[in-house]
């Protein structure tokens, strides 16, 4: 009997969400965990503070099949989506001069550009061979990961060059959003539809579903940087405003007064009063107004999907945690 | 008729080597030029300095059949692996801080560090995209881009750790360069290898001949950073010295004179006294023993390997090229 031979006939062990779900974070910890002596230590540095893998979650509640079990291959797609995610966030880190995430120091701030640049570019490698790693490589080969990783860096492109940038539109801040935080969910959803369906229109349905997802993951992150404060968003110290990304609620702001786009230009504008104007001018009612647009879009494409009781709530629930915000 | 079988009926349109590389060329540019609006100027950018292609020449070289042709997928393989080349300078330009590349002002230099992360991560995904872009890919299955590129990152990092390391051993510093240089070059081999040979034993050969190929063409590089004046080198302005980075002439004289190590610790040792000391302590013979191993070991594997006279020759310059240096 020849090796392929054993692998198709060996059974396929299928996971229920919560394993898999588990599986993805021990994939992701092996991964970092196990690379060369060299790297290690800087692996492990981003293994301490973990994400809230909503992007697994949402590729694996896609894969969920007509018994709401999930193909292996979903696990290892789903890690290194994750750690593809890692990556940006590293290089991210770089392009902000960030010292803060997830409430750890960054690798730039705690190891310097250079050794962060590297490790970016071998977490967005193990992601690729986490990818290439599954078995049977031929009924995926429509799903190239780099294809959305280019969209990613094309809208932290786009944000890069409207850094400061006043005039910003409601459709072109959309348009970044899209790329540098929806086009990576519209890929985990994307792939997790590869292994339940068959059908290339229904896939793309549930790509849309991501997009949707991915862009009131955004809009309602952008809102929390107006209400928290350092600590509570464990995020970098410096808000949007600071680091000059412009964002939705501030759109709105600029838009309605004079007076503060004057201000602005000038320069010397504080965060608080910022974020005084933007709850002054209702900015954060007018970003929840176009979140609650795409949340709308989401409801009724997954009715038009048709999914399982149990598929329904589950990527219900990964809707409403983009839409309300994460809990810790 | 499938779209599959129409595709298995279409005869297959061979190149000679010329025509190939003329058409990686083409490739690259089609890349470059075709990127989305947002980043077309940056990659063209890129475009106005051209490498000379050694490591695509190297693929189509190895991917000469029996009737010394060239399969298309070379071609394509070939391009990736040249954009991929592109994509590791980029990134190494911000880690070096370096201001020309090629003769030309590096992205970084031009538009700063943040476009310049940005644009070697595009140009991550548009090599692995190029490559990906092959027809018939299950053919490809065991050659996985990432794995090679992920070495060129240790091998960057590690040289990194050891910065201004005037412990630096020989054997460290040839680890060093298996990595950041060698990789690349194996790689490419086993690519092009894999469109000649079904023969995994044979493909491993020319991947192990690609790996003495690329140790060489960086002593030779190395050599010439001692050799040559900014201008003529069309190089960084700062030497690897000034950069901290320690090559094997370096390491050869700092062993043989006690007071040369000494003064290089204490610092404010000028580029010109490192200059001479390799000169007078034989660092470039020393260095050209070295790469001269690497040479025969190649001249003795390209025996083992079956060969055309054609394929032959066209290794032969490769191998003469990467030990002699380039001549623009």
């Amino acid at each position: 009997m020849t090796k392929d031979n054993a692998n198709q006939t060996e059974p396929i062990l299928f996971y229920e969400f919560d394993a898999a779900l588990g599986a993805v974070t021990a994939e992701v910890d092996r991964v970092l965990s196990t690379s060369p002596a060299l790297i290690r230590g800087y692996m492990s540095h981003l293994a301490l503070a973990k994400g809230k893998f909503i992007r697994a979650a949402s590729l694996l509640a896609c894969a969920q099949n007509g018994d709401d079990l999930i193909h292996p291959d979903a696990v290892r797609f789903a890690a290194a989506v994750e750690l593809l995610h890692l990556a940006t966030l590293v290089h991210d880190d770089v392009i902000d001069d960030a010292d803060i995430r997830r409430g750890v120091a960054t690798l730039q701030k705690k190891y310097g550009r250079r050794t962060a640049v590297i490790c970016g570019d071998f977490l967005l490698c193990a992601a690729l061979k986490t990818a290439a790693s599954v078995p049977n490589k031929t009924d995926y080969s429509e799903f190239t990961l780099p294809n959305y990783i280019s969209r990613v860096c094309l809208g932290e492109l786009d944000q890069h060059i409207n850094n400061r940038n006043l005039d910003l539109t409601v459709y072109h801040y959309l348009k970044i959003i899209g790329g540098k935080t929806a086009a990576l969910f519209e890929g985990s959803f994307y792939a997790g539809a590869v292994l339940c369906t068959g059908d290339e229109h229904c896939r793309r349905r549930f790509a849309r579903l991501g997009r949707y997802i991915g862009m009131i993951f955004q809009l309602t992150d952008d809102c929390i940087d107006f209400e928290m404060d350092e600590n509570a968003a464990k995020k970098p110290v410096q808000s949007d405003f600071e680091q000059g990304v412009i964002t939705l609620p501030l759109i709105h702001a600029l838009r309605g007064e004079a007076a503060l786009r004057q201000k602005a230009e000038e320069g010397g504008i504080t965060r608080e009063e910022i974020n005084r104007a933007v709850r002054r001018t209702g900015g954060l009612i007018f970003a929840g107004t176009i979140s609650k647009r795409y949340y709308g879009k989401a409801e009724r494409l997954m009715n038009e999907l048709e999914l399982s009781q149990a598929k329904r709530e589950r990527l219900s629930a990964i809707l409403d945690k983009a839409y309300y915000g994460l809990k810790k």
